[in-house]
């Protein structure tokens, strides 16, 4: 099977054989993608241009209403995507539901902000202004999508929710879809895609998916289109510097990996559910697609006198994990994404034992159903560094797999400056039923976090997870996380849209206010 | 005299002979400038720890009367800054005005901004929103202050408004200001430092100022660091991909030149009140500050039609400019910076009439009180291309001096895609009484701007100029105008902030949101 690229309004091969994708657990080929020979200058111009005029003609409650009928096709298609995630994924039923049924609720989510926002095309921020004594003459803020194309670069982990988030608030804000998923695991990307085209909801232009190499992509975007790139920090330093986007300014929106933290309070001794609480988000953050999410826990923070405690609870949770191939029903915990993810895990593990020793983990596997030699498995690992003020790469190297680091803090004041030492992190969570402890660790550890969450007892069930990204919320960390921000409701939107002062006589403004809909909601 | 540098919480003159100011009229060495041998290093950390912290102390009331207590010191002393305006940038009184008035006014706008927020000392932005079932688990948006300085890198043209417009808006964010002015113009906003820090207004580490060039600066750069830069996009070119900037994701605001233009409408004929304020403003920007202005208006469109009576009406009106030594009353416009902006300026132009012909100026200067050979003059020079939907250079040579080129065009349509050929611009103004072509054109043209004046009979007293930056609005345009955004009142203060969701117990939350202004005003 090659999977095609849907572009200009059609899906198109790629004219060689291009690159494989590979099962995990099986080892066995499941696809191949290519772009070779594909007219990305030619799919870039017919988005922009058929797929951005459309989408700027409809209100935002059409877009809505759009977004809605992409979500309601995989809806219907959902229990299919399961099989893909497990094959090319390596994906648990849970791991594939993170991705599937998230990419599904974003979009639903993303469907009903449209619906709010109603009759308008393009957003105002504010109020009118004076600006000087007449006031006759005022100003205003107005937002407009911009002309270009939303390009949304995405990383392996997400084949679903990665295109979904991205390509769902690009579309709200009026902007034509172009994503570009990673090769190795992009057949749930392909189906997707393929399916809602299929179903015939979505305009020309407004959606396209380019399967393989990104080839000359970045040589022909101009200032008028938006880049949203989830991956490593290698590639977004690539981005950033690349000559097309420094000429042209090109919007650039990073989401690269961090060493997010769990902060486990002074209050919460062995015993509370806190603590309890505190262990089971560990675990789960460490084995939840086995640890490939950028939002993942690399850090755990315990005071100093509760650490033996708590590396005796994570390691006894993580013994009950079932590590092995996702179609036996008993495996809890599947492979990392392909061998190169595998080596480069155990490389950064190499390195962290550098400062920190293994607690469990790291070799000791056990496989169900799977053969170790053709397989990408990785056992999850706990490391304990007991140095963590002095120490750098348990700060600084990111194990993308099931790898945790725990370590001890003294007081209050060092957990946070802890926490900041990962210069810059996706999340941070804290676990306490302490709350100025809460407050002051939330307002201390803001500045180098994209998001905190923050649990005692009262919320320990139905709080959505350190590593889960809830479209209401914003995603993206400063510093190493890259600096950028998605979703966050009605605030995902500026980044698609030209915002612009607006001066004249007050009434005519009024009438240009008049066709806008709230950008702060 | 030497201009030292105010770091660390002293001052201090560079070890060598360092960089000549010059006096752009009589061609004389007005001081010197060095930072060989400063300590930047030390310098921005004395700012981030001793300026940081007590500007993070301090509620946003009490940096607005900091702020303040900046711009009565200023105040006091405003008389004494036209002779050195007049001295190292050749200004004109009114010139001076728009730069050292311009700069007070923002500092007191920006106090007052303070004052409004009251005892906060961070930001919220939005409600609490619910996240699942549970009403208990909520979300919300907080900001805060950033950890490092603010780096606020600042162009030529103005040494008064450019630096007071980051340092407050820094500031009243709670991020200390390092500013960096462009050595040749640097006597005008060292003195008022100097004014500033004698007055002992300003806290030990809030406020620094790098006399000479930037050394080092970009080295020493975190991702806590705010920079703001204004000037050539070659410079902006070299910061974007800085290999500090880029490895630490360093907030990066940019405001480059841009080809800004001007629309008359289709309704505004000769004789008209729009017609004769169309033409005032033209002329306006082509000679205030000798159009020394990232602003000023390059590119005049007027309806074919009226192109002859559009031209005629411009060249008399720049027959009435007085072009010469600042120091004679009769002069209403004064020489370029320097001789290198002179010869870039004249570059400009050369490659202007490779698609443009002359209208006036271009070499028929006559100077009052001054030396051709000693000075940095340029005759205000009209320039009129009529095929400019084809030609090219018209739309991307930038000539940095008292220089705009009149085009016209067929239909309104037409008017939007010539604006837009600019590949964004920091501003443009439409000059009509047609409220349906105002409102078509500012949706039309808004994808490619920063800001849209819109001036008819009934606001053309009042209106506040298209070149001058209002303190309310935002200042930065997309594209090719470096896609950055200063100022808008409230807005300013995002740059200097990190937001972030936080997520937990919906009355714990409420207990972060007491604490916190909000950040929509």
């Amino acid at each position: 099977m090659k999977l095609a690229s849907y572009v200009s309004g059609r899906w198109v091969e790629g004219s060689d054989q291009g690159t494989a994708l590979i099962d995990p657990v099986l080892g066995t080929e499941l696809a191949r993608a290519s772009t070779t020979g594909v007219d990305v200058g030619a799919a870039l111009a017919f988005a922009r241009d058929k797929g951005g005029a459309a989408l700027r003609d409809m209100t935002f409650a059409q877009r809505g209403a759009l977004i809605k009928g992409i979500a309601d096709v995989l809806t219907a298609k959902r229990d299919s995507y399961f099989a893909i995630a497990q094959a090319n994924s390596g994906n648990t039923k849970i791991d594939g539901a993170i991705d599937i049924d998230g990419g599904i609720g974003t979009l639903k989510y993303i469907a009903r902000l449209g619906e709010t926002l109603g009759a308008a095309k393009y957003l105002k921020d504010g109020k009118l202004e004076r600006l000087s004594r007449d006031e006759a003459f005022q100003a205003m803020h107005v937002s407009v999508p911009i002309r270009g194309v939303g390009i949304h670069i995405n990383a392996f982990n997400f084949p679903s929710w990665g295109l979904w988030e991205k390509a769902g608030m690009s579309i709200l804000a009026g902007v034509p879809a172009f994503a570009k998923p990673a090769t190795a695991t992009a057949l749930l990307s392909y189906q997707m895609v393929k399916d809602v085209i299929d179903a015939g909801v979505v305009p020309p232009g407004v959606l396209s998916l380019v399967c393989g190499g990104a080839r000359e992509l970045t040589d022909l975007v101009t200032g008028q289109d938006a880049i949203a790139f989830t991956g490593s920090a290698d590639t977004a330093a690539a981005l950033k510097t690349h000559k097309r986007v420094i000429e042209s300014c090109v919007r650039l929106n990073i989401e690269a990996d961090s060493l997010n933290s769990c902060i486990l309070g002074p209050d919460a001794k062995p015993g509370t559910p806190e603590f309890d609480f505190f262990v089971r988000e560990v675990v789960r953050e460490m084995t939840t697609k086995a640890g490939q999410k950028c939002t993942a826990i690399r850090r755990a923070f315990v005071p100093k006198a509760v650490i033996g405690d708590v590396a005796a609870a994570i390691e006894a949770a993580l013994g009950k994990i079932v590590v092995g191939n996702p179609r036996n029903e008993t495996v809890t915990m599947g492979p990392v994404v392909s061998k190169s993810q595998q080596k480069a895990v155990l490389e950064a593990v190499a390195k962290l034992k550098s400062e920190a020793k293994v607690v469990t983990g790291d070799g000791a596997l056990k496989l169900v159903d799977a053969d170790a030699d053709k397989s990408c498995f990785i056992a999850p690992t706990l490391l304990r560094c007991d140095t963590p003020a002095t120490a750098n790469v348990v700060h600084d190297v990111e194990p993308f797999g099931p790898v945790s680091t725990l370590m001890p803090y003294d007081n209050a004041a060092q957990a946070i400056q802890l926490a900041d030492r990962g210069e810059g992190s996706l999340v941070a969570s804290i676990f306490t039923g302490d709350k100025d402890f809460a407050r002051d660790t939330v307002l201390g550890i803001g500045p180098y976090h994209g998001r905190v969450l923050v649990v005692d007892a009262s919320v320990g069930k139905a709080q959505t997870g350190h590593g889960i990204v809830m479209p209401m919320c914003v995603h993206g960390g400063p510093g190493r996380a890259g600096n950028g921000a998605e979703l966050g409701g009605l605030r995902g939107l500026a980044f698609y849209h030209q915002r612009f002062a607006v001066q004249g006589r007050a009434d005519w403004l009024q009438n240009v206010a008049a066709g806008a809909a709230d950008a702060n909601g």
